[in-house]
């Protein structure tokens, strides 16, 4: 598999790091990266994560086999509608939104049948954002999502399951409302959590915090309009996965309340065997 | 200051590295460690954290002019008891123990008038354990809580303060009920979220699991035991932490769930500058 031209829309720390892996394992000829930032560009040029760049996102994407969208999570169906009626019949328009059951389903609507969406959801990153953060080896062993629906083209789908094999990632196929109940689960409820916990904590005691409050609280500090996005879009989930959550906590709560120690060792035993294992993996 | 024997009884992490670290900083003449395992023992003669070892708590005391209790907390009171008999008159008894209260309370009331009691919590350490992980760096630049009553003899305060401003920790005077409440709001309350957390993951999702839910749940693979006896002696404390915590997560959830995007947005924009302001120190 070989590309001759992609287009990449965002070129962050996810957008920069594609192009990157891209190149070094020579998946494409030519890579177009866009954004609206000057400075990002250059940059991006100046590392060779991209071949060319321009700010304007219509004429970037005429003439190339693929358009990764690398735009934040809310500007993905704003800039597909921008860019529909200059892409090549027949493109593959891709994405990298941490939610996809809303997301594939407009993006399929948009394109109808002249070009083929295929959602994707690297799970690399962290709250750091930015060209300068992209690396070549952010995608290596780390799980990447491609979404499967009954509109999906087969060929394009194989084609996307390629590329992302070959950044390095470990790649799994779901359908757009799996993925969707899965990460509200490993990712955006710890976000929750992780947010509320740090609102918690009261000025007095921070002179005393040390690495557990960091390490617990480290997602909390990533940007407030991508987490909105993210929250409200995968809003049913998460709900549901924040009450599950509330649940668990209120039984810990109990259990320490009515000195019920054996009932609370067993949570404790049960919580570090689950984290043992996601250690072990 | 300089003292001319010193016991540390728990040659573990904490224990080991206080052995590391007076010794390197010359604080001590001659430390006798104290552990129940004739392994641990052998390792911290051989990485010279000890002058001496023994496997008797009994007579490691006698003579000394400090005793370091450095068990686990559930082991502080018991061992306290066994030693009181054995030590020199105006012997320096100080622990590490991550909850002061009831410790210190009850330490005083053992010891009487014979030897003084000066509680202290060192805030370093990790979820591992043992003398394999201990470091004379430890301590360094980490807070270090030594609490103050009224009973507090005013010579001994002063020689706890000064060896763990020597050993590098930051250090903090403050009450016992104080240390407790604070400590639970940035120790205490993250652990139970965490242990929560990581109880929440289901099996099908942990594949996708990444960084964010490992940093999340980090501290929940600490140890059960250890972690019981922490809890339940800062019962009070704890729950009324989980349970304002349990406030601001109810409010999260009825912002996803009723469409106030915009308290939503108020509320990671406020976790987010919290955890911002904790990187910053």
């Amino acid at each position: 598999m070989k590309f001759k031209q992609i287009t990449i829309i965002g070129v962050g720390l996810i957008g920069g790091s594609i192009g990157f892996a891209a190149k070094r394992k020579g998946l494409v000829s030519r890579i177009i990266g866009v954004t609206a930032h000057k400075n990002t560009l250059r940059k991006a040029m100046k590392r060779k994560a991209i071949d060319a760049g321009t700010l304007e996102v219509k004429e970037s994407v005429s003439g190339s086999d693929m358009v990764v969208l690398a735009t934040p999570v809310n500007r993905v169906l704003s800039t597909l509608k921008a860019i529909t009626p200059y892409l090549k019949e027949g493109c593959i328009v891709t994405d990298v939104a941490s939610v996809k059951e809303a997301i594939v389903r407009d993006s399929e609507r948009i394109l109808g049948k002249e070009a083929f969406f295929v959602g994707v959801h690297p799970m690399a990153g962290s709250e750091q954002r930015g060209i300068d953060k992209a690396s070549g080896d952010l995608f290596k062993r780390s799980p990447c999502i491609v979404t499967k629906t009954k509109y999906t083209d087969k060929k394009a789908l194989r084609l996307v399951l390629s590329f992302w094999k070959a950044l390095g990632s470990k790649v799994y196929l779901l359908s757009p409302a799996e993925h969707d109940k899965r990460i509200s689960n490993i990712s955006h409820l710890p976000h929750v959590v992780a947010s509320a916990l740090s609102l918690s904590a009261k000025g007095k005691s921070m002179d005393f915090a040390s690495t557990g409050f960091g390490d617990t609280t480290r997602i909390a500090a990533s940007d407030p309009d991508l987490w909105i996005s993210i929250l409200t879009a995968n809003r049913k989930n998460v709900v549901k996965d924040i009450e599950d959550y509330l649940d668990g906590l209120i039984d810990i709560r109990n259990s320490i309340l009515q000195n019920k120690d054996r009932k609370l060792k067993n949570i404790l035993i049960q919580a570090k065997k689950k984290r043992d294992r996601f250690s072990l993996r």
